[in-house]
């Protein structure tokens, strides 16, 4: 029943990655992949920390959600990615639960993944995504 | 130079961790520990997550900060905690550069930690919790 998902990253609003690499650098981090997403109006850098990332988010787009949120929320968290083993049996059994699944069939999303997300409303104010690595599927 | 730090925790603000602990079993994840830390005026429950967890804080008193936090912002996200090996060396170097640590000197916090914060508002919208293991120190 359980899966052991893992944390695959935190995702971060930035008004520019530019500007806030300085702090995670000073903290003795390192960026380790750039990446522009045009599909969701976003340019991306990835943070290498342990086992896991820190993913800094910042607007290519002003329509885009990213762009939303800074404009709701101003700069800070914003989701958590959880690593999951098989997207489709974790996205049907929180529907079955009452949690709010943002699509009926999971995306298809940066590095190979599937992924999908959960409402914030239904989960406590946290938005949640959640990733498998789709290499091995057809 | 590089401190090589690893997450330690996500810290969430919920209203009631009773109540929100639904999601994060739904996903597979366990409470591994209870805690009530009465000067900081909130219960925790913290999750493993690999090789991190995620830590949900309930506000047991109305002054203290998780509740002025969920008053303010509702629940959701509230700040990531970095374990560091030398949390002086790291708080020196942060105000060097001009990020606000909230403190001249760490403070102990939970699982003798010695513990400092790094002010949002220098950070990009970001309370970074940093976190070192006491044992060892005198």
């Amino acid at each position: 029943m359980a899966d052991n998902p893992t944390l695959d990253h935190i995702g971060i609003a930035v008004d520019s990655i530019d500007k806030r690499l300085a702090i995670y650098e000073a903290l003795g981090l390192e960026a380790v992949a750039f990446e522009r997403v045009e599909e969701q109006g976003v340019r991306v850098a990835f943070l290498s920390i342990g086992d896991s990332h820190i993913e800094l988010l910042e607007p290519t787009d002003s329509d885009s959600p990213i762009a939303r949120h800074l404009e709701r929320r101003g700069p800070g968290m914003h989701h958590i990615c959880l690593r999951v083993s098989d997207i489709r049996r974790t996205m049907a059994r929180l529907s079955e639960q009452g949690f709010e699944v943002l699509s009926e069939e999971p995306q298809r999303g940066a590095h190979d993944c599937l992924v999908a997300f959960v409402h914030p409303k239904s989960t406590g104010g946290v938005l949640i995504e959640l990733s498998e690595l789709a290499s091995g599927s057809d």
